[in-house]
This record gives structure tokens, sequence and C-alpha cells, in this order.
């Protein structure tokens, strides 16, 4: 696999040469990803591929990968991202599609434009990867309840997509480089049509390239808040597919529209960004949602338009864990701060490379906390609870709560961790900041708030931290459980 | 049972005759409550109590006697609770032992010596009620899977501490009376041999009828900053033995040690205050967990007896869900109160009258969590997760996860509730303000941070806000279920 991923920096290569640019950065990468992987091709000669083996190449693959892609950061020794430490954060984030970010200054005259490119690259192959990853591996190796993704319904013949992970696997990369096509036509149409003047053909496939995976990455300093209202609506769209159930674009290919429509997950999705959207929405139209009036863009308060656009662009990056931005959300009062940190917590839907809890596993505690209701006060009536089609077992009923639990208790000891590592060096972070920075690399949502904001960055923290919060994200982006038993003395037993 | 409540008010009669104060506040509650008693003695004459009845009385119950509760509060129309909301407010605090206040002022100035007895005595009785419900009632209704508070192990013999829910209940009251007893007892006897000046009788009595029921009134505005080292001392063990399990100290009594020794709920709730006041001693010590230091105490900065002091004290305290305090923790670094903040959602062991989630739940999520990172790797083996003793079936696992959901559902929209009505008053709470009222009144500690700290009280939030209190407190007294049944429509179908 490594070996394909070999190919993939060629791309940039050529923005090198258009921008006549530096394009050693990429050959050396293709090179020392071609070697390595028709060595690990050599090694690896067993075609049966058992449980435990499974974690293993899982686990490893997100951590080479993303090791191996430091490469053009480091040989291109542009900034920030130059030592290695900072190149394996930005590395992991990318492949994570994380989208935390160190880059110290984001500008063409701090980096070139074939090394942005390749920032905004390793997003769009981790989400390729995570799609695989979410609908075909994990559910097969019942991680944190993961069989609950895959299953439409419990009937036999429908349990997954296609009959095999290589057929289901090309299936839902089709309709993810399907969307990206179409995101970067929209994207760059805008431009042409007039409503988006710096919206470049480079503009256009950067933020293509991140819209897909729910990434967040982007070649501009401000995020979605360079371009105009006409392409913040059309991301706004292009975040909420991102975050959809992809096997059910599948069905709808299939003529069976209904799939999506009637889909329990999906409706949630859009019921839950609906609700934070409209909250924010009210407070950002009212002004008090706002600490302070941020003077370099039209007025907020009392513009519907405007006040709905931000709300909504917020809320929709923080539930798919996009983590773009369409403006700098710390002038925002702390009260809607905190409600984007919840909604950090929510994650998209299964089935897309959103990261997070996800919808699908909060959807199963509501229904099982209003089945309690019921069973209390009739302890003697049997009350399944029912995923979209079909009751789920209390296995996998108990393997999601169980995986909500150790989420949240590894964000809570990793709040605290990080709080006294920054105390440490002298970092004096807020209580919110410092568990912003713990659900947005935990989360693979991307930005915080305070020092972490959307329009800021994880430069301040130390290497310490630094290096725990690329832990965060890979253990985050592969459901945790993939990541932590490979730490127990149970997996090594033989 | 209202009938012999009847004769409670006797109590704090007798202490007003004593000081001279006024009596009738006492009477009038006296032949109220004796009317409402034999009142409903006759409506109620149906012995057979069903499933849905038995939350019907539960939740009433906690509802009409704390509104009984507040006679002598309106008749002696002394302060701030003088009037309806806020005497509802402070009785309720009382009887579902939460100990938040709203006396704007704590002094006999402002308050007589026998009114502030009541107030003690209600967290009392209230501490007595809960017991019952604790170890009898709520395990036989089956709410939040309070079945496993009341089993020591799986085998039937000793399924109940004795086979009758009325002998239960007496076996628990007379351990409550004799701890009650022994802590006047210990706080007077402090006095007397001269360590602990200010602690008089009546402090004494005071004192012990809210640290038994981890209730946290204390009638000395400072709380137990007020009293000397000694005592502080005295109320860390106390409280510590209001958190237990009593359930364990009636088979101490039987020459049955081991069962209080080796009892995993309880060595968990010993390692959970451990290992939070290690925590807090060392950042107290260092000085680091300070944000200012207080000038009216003694130096915690390099004194171990005095940090650790402190640090333990406020760690049970808010463990226990006591809610006492020997500083004002307002002082300390908002990290340092993020990690008190976090310890509130702990909760004492099942079978006190401990509030919050409780010990025994945390312990099965983290049995839980092992477990499914055993099956993970192993996925065909069967892992039965266990309490201390034996298996829990899946449908109480299921209640006890599904409780803590519902749980930290409510203090999180509550929390929103909260801030955004307090907002509205143009009360501009810090998150972590707002946070804290909410757990410290669901979770039944008493005090929070800022505002609401322990020196400072709930006066200042809007009568709607502490309406919504009184509610968070009923609910989270009665394990939150008992009472929100009652609002399904299910719950009225016949
Ligand atoms: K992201
Ligand atoms: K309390």
């Amino acid at each position: 696999m490594i070996k394909y991923l070999a190919l993939t920096p060629l791309f940039p290569a050529v923005c090198a040469l258009y921008y006549s640019e530096d394009i050693l950065p990429f050959l050396v990468t293709t090179v020392v990803m071609g070697g390595v992987g028709i060595g690990l091709e050599r090694l690896k000669r067993d075609p049966e591929l058992g449980h435990r083996e499974g974690f293993l190449l899982v686990s490893l693959t997100w951590l080479v990968v993303p090791v191996l892609g430091t490469l053009p950061y480091l040989v291109a020794g542009e900034g920030t991202v130059a030592y290695p430490v900072n190149a394996l954060f930005e590395s992991m984030s990318g492949f994570t599609t994380t989208g935390s970010t160190l880059l110290g200054e984001i500008s063409f005259a701090e980096h070139s434009h074939s090394i942005l490119l390749w920032r905004q690259l390793t997003q769009w192959l981790g989400g390729m990867g995570i799609l695989v990853l979410m609908v075909a591996l994990l559910p097969q190796l019942s991680v944190g309840g993961a069989q609950i993704m895959s299953h439409e319904s419990p009937g036999p013949t429908i349990q997954k997509l296609r009959p095999h992970i290589q057929d289901t696997a090309r299936a839902l990369w089709k309709i993810y480089f399907a969307f990206t096509l179409a995101a970067i036509g929209v994207y760059y149409g805008l431009h042409l049509i007039g409503v988006a003047p710096n919206m470049g053909l480079y503009n256009a496939i950067s933020h293509a390239l991140t819209t897909l995976p729910t990434g967040g990455f982007s070649p501009e300093a401000r995020s979605i808040e360079a371009f105009s209202p006409a392409i913040q609506w059309a991301v706004i769209v292009f975040m909420v597919v991102a975050g959809t159930n992809f096997t059910l674009f599948w069905y709808v290919l299939q003529n069976k529209p209904r799939k999506l429509t009637h889909n329990s997950e999906f409706r949630s999705y859009l019921f839950a960004m609906g609700i934070v959207g409209a909250l924010l929405t009210v407070l950002l139209f009212a002004g008090v949602g706002l600490s302070r009036i941020p003077t370099h863009i039209p007025p907020l308060v009392g513009d519907v338009e405007h006040a709905t656009r931000q709300a909504l662009f917020q809320t929709v990056a923080v539930v798919t864990t996009t983590g773009y931005a369409s403006m700098d959300f710390n002038t925002w009062h702390e009260s809607s701060q905190v409600v984007l940190l919840f909604a950090m917590f929510l994650g998209g839907s299964a089935g897309s490379a959103a990261g997070s809890i996800k919808i699908v596993r909060w959807n199963l505690v509501w229904n099982a906390a209003t089945s309690e209701l019921y069973t209390t006060v009739h302890p003697d009536t049997v009350h399944p609870i029912r995923n979209s089609g079909g009751p789920v077992d209390e296995d996998t009923l108990r393997s999601v709560f169980v995986f909500i639990f150790i989420f949240i208790g590894i964000f809570g000891v990793s709040t605290v961790l990080l709080y006294f590592d920054s105390l440490r060096i002298g970092l004096d972070l807020t209580g919110l900041e410092a568990i912003s920075a713990t659900i947005a690399t935990l989360g693979n949502v991307g930005p915080g708030v305070g020092i972490v904001g959307p329009m800021n960055g994880f430069l301040p923290f130390s290497p310490m931290s630094k290096l725990y919060m690329v832990f965060l994200m890979w253990i985050g982006r592969l459901e945790i459980l993939s990541v932590l038993v490979i730490f127990t003395p149970s997996f090594w037993e033989r």
C-alpha cells in the first residue's frame, strides 16, 4: 500500500514545477516511500491476517505513514515545520485529518505552494484511508462497537455495502473522488462567475482536498474567512456532505434515495447541527454571543444572513470535525465558545472521515436513555435498543457505551496532563484552552479556543505536549481501542 | 411518616427556650406537619404499594417534606430565607443533604440559634431518609442500576442486609445515630481538652448533625475554617465514615471486618480520595495550586501538615459530597479548582447519604473498560463484569451506564440553562461558575467555585434559576430516574 502512496508526492511536485519551486522534497519522499513500501512487501508474505495482526497493521500504518510524511517538511526546511517534532505533529495532523496546525506563519512568503499543497494532500490521503477503515476494517475487528457503523439493517444480505472489502473500498473511493472533483468544480466555478475573486484553481483544489476528508487545513492564514460569502455557503454544503455516511450516497446512486433521507443517523446528524446552529445564530444575531465585535468583517448583529452563515459555518465545521473557520470565534463570548466545545464531542456520521465520538453512538445513548425510563416504570417488559433498522445486541451496545467512557476518560486525564505540562514551561492555559486543545486533537477536530483558536496554532506547546498530542490524534483517529489494545499485556500473550 | 416528623421541630424549640428565642416557628411547624401527616394517613389506606406508586411516594415525599420544612424560616422571618423561594431552596438543600445555601449573612446577629439548628437538623433528617431509600427502596424499584447498591454478593442469602425493609432501616439508623453521637462526643471532647476553643456543645451538635448525612451546612459563616486543625482532622475522619457504605459497618459489628476492608467499592473510594488528595497536596505545598495566598491563615506553601490537611479536607468534602470547607478554595489556582470539580462527579459510596454518581458506578465503568480492551483482543472469550463478589448482569450494567449518561446529559443542559438565565438578569457567570453551580446542586455537593464558592452562596441567582436548582437537588437526590419517570406519558397509562 505504501508502494502506491509513494506516487502521491509527485502531485505537489507538478505544482512545484508550475510555480518554479524546489521539487527535491517530493522526489526524496517518493524514493524513500517507494523503498520502504517495496521492503515491507517483501517482509510480509503471510496472506492470512489474524485479529491481532489486524490491530498491529492498522496502528502501525497510521504511525509509519505520518512519519514518512514528514520528509517534505524536513527536506524543504521552511518555517516552523523544519523541526522534527513539529513536522511529525503537522504530518500526523494531516494524515489523521485533524487539522491542528503549528505553522507559525501561513503565507507564500514563508512556504512554497507545493509544500502547502502537500499539507492539504496528506489530509485527502488520510481521509481515503479512514473511509476504508471505518466501513470495512474496524467493524470486522469489533472496535468500540464499530459493528453498528457498517450495518444498515441486521439482515445478512445488506450487512456490508458490497461483499468484499476491496469492492467496498473502491465504491467509497469513487464517491469520495467524485465529491472532491465536484467541490473543485463548485469552488472554482464560483470564481469563474465572479463571486469568489481569490478562489483560484490552486485554492479550489487545496480546499477541496481538505473539505471531503473533514480535514480543515487551509493554505490561507485566516482559513475560509479569506473567501466570499458564496464560497462560505458552498463550503458549508460540502462539509455536510463530508460528514455524512458515504455508504448512504452509494444507495442514492442505486436509486434508493430513501435510504439516505430515512436514515436515523443522518436525521440526528442534521438535527444536531440544526439545534446548535440555531442557538448560535440567535446569540450572534442578538450580539450576546460576542465578547468583542470584530471590526474587519461586516457587522453580525442584526444581519440575519451574516449571523446565520457564521453560526452555521462554525457549527458544521465543528460537528463534522472539519475545523475550518469562517471567522475567529475567539471573538465570541465564552458561552458561545462553550457551546462549540460541547459540539466537538458529537462527531459526524460513521462511514465518513469525521472523527470524535460520532452521532451514531449518541443516537444509541439517547435510545437507551428513553428506553431506560420506560423499563424503569415497566420492569417486566423487554425493550430492545434499536439502530436505524434493527435491534442492537447487548455486546455491541456495551462496547459503544464503554467506548464513550474511555473517550471521555482519556479526554479528562489528557486535559490535566496537557494543562500541567504547559504550566511547567510557563504557559498558563485557561481551563477552556486546555479542554479545547485536548478535544481538538483527540476528536480530530483541529482548532480549539484561545491560544489554539482557529487563527492561532499549537506552536507554543512544549515538545512533550506536542508528542502527546500526536499520540492523541493517532488513537483518536483509530477509534482509540485499536491502538490501546497493543499496549495491553494480553495482546502479546501467545 | 410525616406524623413522626412533626415531633422533630421540638428539638430546636428546646434550643430556642435555652437561648430565650422565639419558639413559635417550631410550634407552628409541628402543628402543620402533624395535621398533614394525620390527614395523609387517613387518605392512604392501601397497604399494597405498586411499582409506580413507589415512585410517586418517594418523589412526592421529598417534595412535600421540604415544602413543610420552610415553615420555620417563613414564620421566623429572619434574613434572606424569609422569602418563599429562598426558604424552599434552603429547605430542599437541607432535606436533600445538599448544603448549597443562600443565607445572606450567617451569624447569630442575623439568625437565632434555634433557626440555624433547624437548618442543621433538616440535613440529619434528610440523611436518615436517604439511607433507607438507597439500601432498601430504590434497589427494589431498580432505579439507575441501584440493584448493585444493596448487593454485597449475588448469593440470595445476603442479598439484603436484613430480610425486611423495616429491619434494615432500623439497623442502619442505629449505626447512623451512633456515629452522630460519636461525632458530637469527639468534637465536644476536643473542646473540653482544650484544642478546640470555639467548638462548644451547640457547635458540636450542629456539625455532627451535618457530617453524618454528608450535608455540609454550618452555622459558622466560614464553615470548618472557623475551627482548629484538630477539629479539621476529626471532621475529615467522620466525613470518610459518612461516605462509606453503612451496611459494611453492620458487618463489622457482626465481627466480619474483612467485609469492609476487602470491599472493592470501599477500596476504590479510599483510592480515589488518595489520588485526588495527593495531587492537591503537592500543588498546594508547592504553591502552584494557589492563585493568591490567603493571608488570614498560616502559610500553606512548604508546610506539609497544613498543605495535606487542606488538600485532604477539600478532597474528602467533595468526594463524599459533604461540601464543608476548611478554607476558601476560591483562593486556589483555577487548575486545582478544576480538579475539585472533576472530583464532584465521583460521589461517595452506595449505602451512604452521599450524592452524585457514586464510586460503585465508576467502578463498574472501569471494570467494563478493562474488560473491553481484553475482549477486543480476544473476541471469542466471555468476560463478565464483576462487582464486589459477583458478576453483574447485562441489564443492571446497562442501567448503570445509562444512568451516568442521563446524569451528565442533564448536567450539560442545566449548565447551559443556568448560564443563560443568569446572563438574562445581568449575572455574567464564568464557565466554571455555571458548571460548578450545576454539579453542586445536581450532585448534592453544596458549594461550587467563584460566586457559589464555599464562603459565598446562591443568593445572586434569579428566582427562576433558584427554583430550577431546587428541581436539580430534588432529582439528583432521588437518583434522577425515580423523579423523571413521573414525567413520562407511559407512567400514567393504566
Ligand atoms: K479536522
Ligand atoms: K452536601
